[in-house]
């Protein structure tokens, strides 16, 4: 048991972040296999919960899931013009199986736009087969240059929905309507604020003819893109050939959408909540919720300590409460606390002969400093009726992590005018959201970006961000119709 | 909506099971990747209900689920020197990415022992780090000439558990443990009987010292290997350089174990119950387990007929069951009931005016014909209480579907003595299992192979094939402790 320190933000925050994931056994890196990762139970387990949820959501929306091949023969990805340009260079090329040279090379895929769009095209004949709402949990693979665990790694694990459908209004519903669902997931269940948006075209997925997108504020003032949704237009039906023949017996091309979320929303995660004693999990995606810890000296007192928190466990086990009771015999209760911090469990319950007495237990959440919230740092719960007052406690930090996290925000974010303001801020490292008039052109958005880094993350949507109002695009005095959001980005 | 037929199971085997696959809506060739398929959402639904009770299952024997990169080093294969030999045939590799030859080339997994040595090096360093009980959920991709749709594909989906222990007795447990695991699942879940055994050395997994099974009876009397559990001593200890100190300080390498099961199960479970009406599902794995047809003739009584299906369906859903209301007004009731039946659901239930007057509802099982048992083949019950009688009913499928396999594996099993017997009962294309003895070697083995096409499926376990009792090798009359299973096999 090496106790290892967890860099302070503030000293490094790249290295509080790999520092939080190591200590927490998260991840790591996988080293022998170039930009790639391997997801260590307690991540992994973070991970299936959010698939449980995000499933469930995309299920109640009418989507099935498929599973697609991994390898995409090479003239697929060559058929959508814009795809090709945009996938090319980051391809893992499979060119040798089975002891021999393959005819037509493949490629590991980047995504699945282009297979997907093959087989709807053998599915889809008639009105009646429509919309088509599939959706898929797969791994992909882009050959990144620059790599960060969890936030960009060569294979990554996510969920790809493609859906087709008779009339671009009906596509540009579902696009909208996923980038709700995934909008609500992170509000819900991850206890981080999303900012919702339309990219700009430089920005946009290479194929698409727009792309909405959630984008997150992370501790360090940057912006985490965390979700995204795509109009595909006819682009990939006219690839691939997806026609349908209409009510009146016209055939036409489908309107497809796609859209995904992935491993990067545990880095996102991290991000969001964690701090210098390392991980921090809201409940809803705490794999552990609550740990218990036996405290007793002598060994007399052991048996009726653990038995008092056996029964608690079981208790609260069946108040659907994810509970690990903690009985490693050769630490000390201050080493278990201490792993568990590390480890984000929300809520830790000691349990000692003097509680037996006083029928009632220790409660310490995660993050309970008394000059974050005014709560004092422990709690003093009665045994009677645990379930119902730990589950609220957890509640209420999940509700606190959220609002946290969005005045975390909102002390980030700024809307400037002038070129002299915005330029400074994003001098600084710690630069946050600045919404800023832009004149909406390519050529703007590319002279910002080069002198300051920052980036145009989106468009924001109505309710997102400032209330709409025209002004002067910020480097050139061209005139705006509203604020964007700039950020510098992962 | 073409109607296309089943081809009978008695005309051609193999097309009669692509044929239920096909209009099943399961899964297809995908053509354009060699060997590889696509699984369509009712296929993958039923994969998805098969994971989530394995899931359950690994979880509850206390292990953790992780995610190791898909492609491997090709050195890693390198360092075992059977499992090189045994896998090197098969492998797609990886020769190019982001732009530029790899300096070193990788593959893609065909299993992940190496990769997962190479962690389990770093990660294991004490006894107390011990037992380490990981699985995976993943696809995989063996480059195999010869493919068949569910059985055998170049990428399949799988899991695949690793553990390593500090003792040969630890790990020998979990090997079988984790096989009775597989049992279970096959009999309670799949209804579907299997003989548990021990396989041949030539028959062992790539790298194993041991390799135990479960193996199926297909409606064609072949056999199916349906899960694997290895135990790979020290072999990938001591190619990985796994050590650990045990309790007196003593280095020793871990012993370790593998085991899994894939999509390959899909397969099993549609040829151990189909028929020539198409698929037939036990209710613990349908994703739709009810579906009720609306059924009336004048619009008048379309409403009272609609709002009672919709409220059987809600009190099914409410006692847990999946259930599809068929409300599509462009279908006849019979067309629904042939696509219901394609696609193996097992209970119908089907409401009109009628029922509505005798507050009663028809059902009808997948398979009920009377000359089978005895039931009638139609049903009438009372909606009250419907949904207690409907699980009971679906409870008895299941119970039925598992008694009727094994029965029709009874029915095709035999114990033969004589090389007559034996050679003539494998020149027949439905031989099924043959229970006879062999003298130990390969190379009567092989011998056995090349003149008859039948395998040694293994060497049955305790409880499983018949009693042991000594006895002469069926083809070199050498002596022979107790009969192995011979069969044709996919």
């Amino acid at each position: 048991m090496a106790v290892a320190k967890i860099t302070p933000k503030s000293e490094d925050y790249s290295r509080w972040y790999q520092d939080v994931i190591a200590q927490a056994e998260l991840a790591e890196q996988a080293g022998v296999v170039k930009g790639c990762m391997v997801i260590r139970p307690h991540g992994f387990a973070i991970w299936e919960k959010m698939q449980a949820d995000l499933d469930r959501r995309f299920k109640e929306t009418g989507h099935k899931n498929a599973c697609f091949p991994l390898l995409i023969p090479m003239s697929f990805i060559e058929k959508e013009a814009d795809h090709v340009d945009g996938f090319a260079p980051e391809l893992a090329i499979v060119t040798h199986a089975g002891g021999k040279p393959l005819e037509e090379q493949y490629c590991i895929r980047p995504t699945s736009e282009t297979i997907i769009g093959h087989f709807f095209s053998k599915w889809i004949s008639s009105h009646r087969d429509l919309p088509m709402l599939i959706n898929q949990w797969a791994n992909v693979m882009r050959w990144e240059l620059r790599t960060r665990i969890f936030l960009r790694t060569t294979e990554f694990l996510w969920q790809e929905g493609h859906t087709a459908h008779a009339t671009h209004a009906e596509a540009r519903e579902e696009v909208y309507r996923m980038l709700q669902v995934y909008a609500d997931f992170a509000r819900e269940i991850m206890a981080m604020p999303v900012i919702c948006g339309v990219k700009t075209e430089t920005e946009r997925f290479a194929g698409a003819i727009e792309t909405v997108c959630i984008e997150a504020y992370m501790q360090d003032g940057k912006a985490l893109q965390s979700g995204t949704s795509h109009d595909l237009g006819q682009n990939f039906g006219k690839a691939f050939d997806v026609q349908f023949q209409d009510t009146e017996g016209k055939r036409d091309f489908v309107w497809q959408t796609s859209w995904g979320v992935s491993t990067r929303l545990v880095g996102a995660l991290i991000m969001t909540h964690s701090d210098d004693d390392g991980l921090v999990l809201p409940p809803r995606l705490a794999p552990i919720q609550v740990v218990i810890v036996p405290i007793f000296k002598k060994a007399e007192e052991r048996a009726a300590v653990m038995e008092a928190a056996c029964r608690i466990a079981a208790e609260l086990r069946d108040d659907g409460l994810a509970v690990e009771l903690d009985d490693r015999d050769e630490m000390k209760p201050g080493a278990k606390y201490y792993e568990w911090e590390r480890k984000g469990v929300p809520l830790r319950i000691e349990i000692g002969p003097r509680d037996l007495q006083s029928q009632s237990v220790m409660c310490k959440l995660r993050i309970a400093a008394a000059d974050e919230r005014g709560r004092p740092k422990k709690l003093t719960l009665p045994m009677a009726d645990l379930g119902l007052s730990v589950g609220k406690l957890l509640d209420e930090f999940q509700d606190f992590l959220y609002q946290r996290a969005l005045d975390l925000r909102a002390a980030g974010s700024t809307s400037l005018d002038t070129w002299e303001e915005f330029s400074a801020a994003f001098e600084d490292d710690r630069s946050g959201f600045v919404y800023a008039h832009w004149d909406g052109t390519a050529e703007t958005e590319l002279a910002i970006k080069q002198e300051t880094r920052a980036t145009i993350r989106c468009l924001p949507l109505e309710g997102h961000g400032p209330a709409p109002e025209p002004g002067k695009c910020i480097k050139t005095g061209q005139p705006s119709e509203r604020r964007v959001l700039f950020a510098k980005n992962y």
